[in-house]
């Protein structure tokens, strides 16, 4: 079990170069944080400094509860935004499923073995199909009770989820989700979109492809805003199809791409690896 | 130097079963034409029936300029379309170039190593940049006389071409033909575009992509049509980016993948590997 | 459900250009068997023409069962040698596990949608690791009696399939087995190792391949003969790793390929897509 | 035109934790350097921090030739091992090949686009093929005199190139070159080798890749040791090949994967992206 901290920051790339890398790195030196791992980017046209900082906590000696009271002079100074988090703290996550749960199956696999960091708290769902996978891992399941009714189903949702949920993953759950719903996890909740975006917007997007005669296909797994299918994106994959792949094809490949891109995207999201700014990601890996 | 015959074919599915493959194997079989290839396609949406076929001359006791008479019976009997290409015909293909020149340094160099199996016959540019190119590959170059004017520029080449030219590549070309052009090379002319179509159509689809923030970039060869960016697919193919790669670094991963899909599509075009309907291509490879 | 034959053949190619291929088409089409799909290859190294022809058996008048005393005549006519299989016939298949059980799980989901057209009848480990999972699936699970005695773990698979089992899956099953075992399932038994064969073969190959420094990982599913890890490859693919990524970062990437991979090539065995000769395979898909 | 010096550094992780890289920022912050790009490695396995750092010196105030003096005592304080380029130097590059030229036109075209920021100053080579390739973008062609004689050609190399030649680039030179030749450049010279490392070591890799019937087929550009096909690899990349590929098209494919991973391997070590140990490349991209 690792016992490590999280920053992520930003600050403007003048102020950054002029002190600011040196100050934290002497910050965490000072304090006793081993640096583990430190990943950078400046972006010049915006004129930010980004970073990712993960260090140990073993012979950190400020108590992490009081972490911001002692590094906020120092962001101050710099302008610095950060965002903290701790390696040990489990995510607690809820999953949304229609009737097509390979991707549930999958994510509920990975978490069995360890390779996502999160409680998968409760599995919401509009069709009682994924009831039995939900039981085999133990995970509550919930059946909307008015699934036809968007209004009252992201109402009971979002009661249901109260302040317990920090992360929502769509996983093919193919119902679009109004703005109330959406800013309440506004970048607290992904979606695996099948098709390479922009390209195919909207409905059936396989379907839109075959037509099209395109000769890759791919998914987007994306956090998600009030313009559909419009947020940041966070993986996307392709394969190749050819004449010969029928609409089927497509969906069979294409679900091997969802799993895949999906489970990337929320493992990046559970380890802090991912900053958005300007309706994109940098994805720390 | 091959001697072979190339026949690409549709016929409606119904009557291929009940025959229309036996008989057109038997129609070679009996003149002596030793089958090389063969390619089927079988599209129930369509009820179509497709295939590539190709053989050896070198026993085919029938004249191949008489061919058309010979199997027209047959053809007729099974409602079958044919195309018939010979191998040993080198298409005259125009290059369009603009003062990018990367795909066009690429398609000369495959030409002159035998890749592309074609007379490359004329390059036509808006810029003299391509011209020392041209030279040193011993092709004509033609500048355009008024090039900022689309409608002589294209009556200019129409008249440069006449009957000459069997096939037209854009090759970065980036002009828009108007409709009455088009319309004289229908299925003859292959654009390279800078993206993954459908995603990014029209200009600076690299600027496009970045702005929007995807982790895949991607280019497309196709025929052209009326409308921009709309022709049947021939070729995909595209490259991971991610947050450190800037407009500049897309646009050199980008001319990678232009030049290896434009000379992909095109190369299947001089093989008569391509079948295209319902605006899609089929691609006997 | 399909009702459909599958005709994989090959014959010398000069007998095949001299009309086994209409013949055979003939044949179909005179005992009403619509052809939904025919697939060629022509090996002019080996001398060899290889088909795979798939055809409706609803309205086709020879009975199944007699098929062989009707086509035998005219395959020998043509030197051709046939393999017939039917669709409509779910192969028996026992899968051979160790502790690690991502493989098996995901086969066991496939199967379960609909994706893999057989009956999952057995699953044998060394481990009870994978016993829930086989409960959940309503799969038998047998733990071997002796597992660390590898002549006794043989005798007892042996003995337990009996006759019963159409193909072996090792989905990581981590024993190399004995030629006596192998003989019995010569080409009906699949393996994944992990790397790109020939690249590292034997143990531990993600760590070989660390070691190495290599810029893609790989893995590969094969027929599995007596020479290790050198059967027919049935298929193959690689992802791109870098100095980020450690040992374990590796295995974890790898995981989805082998999942990948090995589901596709069980896919192509159980739908007859795959002929072998020469030690190599042609997938006909 | 960039002004900027990079710096590539490797210490002891621990003592990078404490203090050094906070040390080497705050150097450069004192000075007036103005970081451009910082990435950075840990290797816990081996104990090393490694690290890439380019900053801008407009307003520098070391003279960059002072550069060593003024950061040798922090060198030793944290016992850092460092290597200074910078990026207004050109390198002076040499091109070895064969009578393949397909490599050679890519690297000359890229480099007098721009996109490779080098001159190239001569092509060796034992055929007198690429003389024209040369002429045209006006760099030397020296043919060998005495082509069959290895040794001869190593030590006309050797005069030629004397002190003037920073990176040597093996274009499908298609020679060993022998241990006193390597010994003088050693991770000064690239090769191309046509598989995918470390499958099909030595001749005629494609040959071999055809016989064990691979579903993909790969190249590596690497360091050039004693060792054959032995050093530290740069770049791989592979493409995809079924039953209907001959050895020529796999020749086709490949040769295109040649060129693109041959020049990344190139471009990489000309902006000096790349750190070599233990046999390995981190490359800082």
């Amino acid at each position: 079990m690792k016992n490590t901290a999280v920053l992520l920051l930003s600050a403007p790339m003048r102020l950054a170069r002029k002190g600011a890398v040196a100050a934290v790195s002497q910050f965490l030196i000072a304090h006793n944080g081993d640096l583990l791992h430190s990943d950078d980017h400046l972006d010049s046209g915006r004129d930010l400094f980004l970073s990712r900082l993960e260090w140990d906590l073993a012979e950190f000696d400020i108590p992490i509860s009081d972490f911001e009271r002692h590094f906020q002079p120092l962001a101050d100074r710099f302008s610095i935004n950060f965002h903290l988090a701790l390696t040990d703290y489990r995510p607690k996550i809820a999953i949304l499923v229609s009737a097509y749960d390979h991707c549930l199956a999958d994510l509920l696999y990975r978490q069995s073995t360890g390779e996502l960091a999160c409680d998968i708290v409760l599995i919401v769902s509009n069709h009682a199909t994924a009831k039995p996978l939900a039981d085999f891992f133990h995970v509550p399941f919930h059946l909307l009770t008015n699934p036809t009714n968007k209004h009252d189903s992201e109402r009971e949702m979002l009661e249901l989820f109260g302040q317990h949920v920090d992360l929502i993953v769509l996983a093919r759950y193919m119902q679009i989700l109004g703005p109330e719903f959406v800013a309440q996890y506004l970048l607290r909740m992904i979606n695996i979109h099948h098709s390479f975006l922009p390209a195919f917007v909207g409905a059936k997007p396989y379907h839109q492809a075959f037509e099209r005669g395109v000769k890759l296909i791919g998914v987007t797994s994306h956090y998600v805003t009030t313009t559909l299918d419009d947020g940041p994106i966070i993986e996307q994959d392709v394969v190749r199809v050819s004449h010969r792949d029928t609409v089927e094809d497509m969906l069979n490949k294409g679900r091997d791409l969802e799993k895949v891109v999906l489970s990337r995207a929320v493992r990046w999201h559970l380890e802090n690896r991912i900053l958005v700014y300007q309706n994109k990601t940098i994805v720390f890996t």
